[in-house]
């Protein structure tokens, strides 16, 4: 989140969006939390106990700027184009800041909040405003960064394909993994990812063998051994902001034993039907559904213990869900990860994970790595 | 939050709080978010859209176990001692946990939620639950964490006084400071307090000429300049879990000018003076009180633009607040900064800070680096 959009996109984001919330009958917005903020405003505020709020009205003939209620000691951290879209409300500590919210809303009878605002800060602003009905975003119009522009797709792609790089080369055997501790094969990754196009890593998970059935297992002191699966998990934010997210194993020993790679190959036709699915148009839920057949049909349903996938932009988890049940249409500008996995408890798991993003003639994977489990022992 | 405590700590923790619950007329209980769970539970999940809570009835003679809702794929990263305390209660992608916790609480009428619970699920279970009340917790008993037992208020000293010894450090020039960034100098204290106690850096404020006129400054690439003020904020945990704060300011010059000098004096006067306040049975906002008359009465009321501090634990910022017209009492087992500041825009910012624990005879501090501005160059 180290570089903000211009002026002029931010103000584009906030029109498009007031218009959306305006057509679902929603007639005024409190958003905080870093990332819709960061999104709107460029300013990225943190979600602790001195509350931050972009609060405005969604006519979309109005004009006004919208306010941003702010502890007063954090109005030094805001930028040039923050204040020139903005009308600061700044607050000190004696201050009630829900005070300072609720009379902007006081006309205001169907309210959106951000999925993240704290339940301390609504219901303040529920009792205040026993008349308001308040929902939330994602419910309201399903995320208001669901939908990126040619310039996000192209930010996702290249930080993708950056992380994939590191996963080929962990694939080519680049990296020392028998004999290491997951928590160091978990640092020498980390260390891949900021000299290649990283600005920040997210998470790396680095599962070995029997570790492996745990879908987030936190690296540890266990010793990677000759002869048994290693899930990676990794990725990270690129300078722009956007993130990448991707999954691939490897068997440590010269040969996948037959029982495994075939198991290997009913996950990796899930993965791959699944992608196939992912069109404008065709419904989130139908990518889940693609993946959960073809491992249900080979026996592994109970073992496939997750959704499908998830929405990535500036954040590794957003709108939208590929679960099972969401009859949300895919749209062009969505991003989404596809990663079906199968976990057998006490014994291994295995997932693979491309991120896609959704172009008006199909999905572009944003990693390439190869979609095998190679042995590298 | 490393080390959770032990299984038999961690059923008093509980024991103890469902007694205030239940005595403040509440009868179930639903906490999210890291650190309220780890407190009771030894393990912390984290805030993203799959919900985990713990959830329970509060009858103080019931035997029962409390539940733990949490997503299947996340029921492997819990310890022995969780598994012992809890019912748990996994829940897959297709199914709604909503539904589930609903159904935990579908008896009670006065329901408490963690403050930082997300609006999506408050929201959520408002609707599945129309005719009961909710609260949250700060709200309700001022937080679960704020009276600390003695073992907590040793931890505290301890990586108080560990922070303490760097702020000394910078204070006898140990740390080349003119000439260098902001950024620069913000990673030397980083490493200075990771060799010193601390297993992470929660935050590291440099604040150097004029930007130490923003409380919260970011330390950038500002080079530190020879005759300007210094302020440095910093702190981390231990591998207790416990956090450290304190604020020292430094005069790059030989000389600190006299009126510089004189605003300094006003500041550490205030200071004093507010943690001669700090004893059991005194309100929080008398402590506040203490520290703005004598920084109003010198005439800088408006430049200090903050409470005067916050409690302190396994999170930096915690109950209780000391804050104007706070009429909550220090209790014994309290712990918070004493924090004034003096913020002059455009010119420089002064703030002088310790945590002090509440102790039967009166507050300990955990800093004891010297309170004087003192000039390095």
């Amino acid at each position: 989140m180290t570089v903000a959009a211009s002026t002029q996109i931010l103000s584009q984001r906030w029109q498009h969006s007031k218009t959306r919330l305006a057509q679902a009958g929603f007639d005024a917005v409190v958003i905080c939390g870093g990332f819709d903020m960061f999104y709107l405003t460029g300013y990225s505020a943190s979600s602790y106990e001195r509350i931050t709020a972009f609060v405005t009205a969604v006519e979309t003939n109005s004009s006004t700027k919208p306010s941003l209620v702010i502890p007063e000691l954090e109005v030094a951290l805001l930028d040039r184009s923050a204040r020139e879209l903005l009308t600061l409300e700044p607050w000190q500590d004696h201050d009630d800041p829900l005070d300072i919210i609720a009379a902007q809303l006081k006309n205001c009878s169907n309210v959106v909040v951000s999925d993240e605002l704290w339940s301390q800060f609504l219901l303040g602003l529920q009792q205040r405003l026993p008349n308001t009905k308040f929902s939330c975003l994602s419910d309201a119009i399903g995320g208001l960064r669901s939908i990126k522009s040619a310039d996000e797709m192209a930010a996702l792609i290249e930080i993708g394909n950056a992380a994939s790089s590191v996963a080929t080369r962990l694939q080519e055997g680049e990296f020392q993994l028998i004999g290491r501790t997951e928590a160091e094969v978990a640092q020498d990754i980390s260390t891949a990812l900021l000299e290649t196009g990283h600005s920040t890593v997210e998470f790396c998970i680095v599962a070995s063998g029997p570790n492996s059935a745990s879908p987030h297992h936190e690296p540890g002191s266990r010793i990677i051994e000759v002869d048994e699966m290693l899930l990676l998990d990794f990725g990270g934010r690129s300078e722009k902001g956007y993130c990448s997210d991707i999954t691939r194993c490897l068997w440590t020993g010269s040969t996948v034993p037959t029982d495994v790679a075939d198991i290997y190959q009913v996950l990796k036709e899930a993965q791959q039907c699944a992608v196939e699915v992912c069109r404008a148009g065709a419904t989130l839920g139908s990518v889940d559904a693609a993946a959960r057949n073809i491992i249900e049909t080979a026996g592994f349903g109970d073992a496939f213990i997750h959704r499908t996938g998830h929405g990535i932009g500036t954040q590794v988890h957003e709108q939208p869900w590929v679960k099972a049940g969401n009859d949300e249409l895919i749209q062009v500008g969505h991003s989404f990860s596809v990663e079906p996995g199968i976990y057998l408890d006490g014994k291994w798991g295995i997932r693979l994970e491309d991120i896609v993003v959704i172009e008006a003639d199909g999905p572009v994977r944003c990693s390439n790595a190869l979609h095998d489990l190679v042995a590298i022992g």
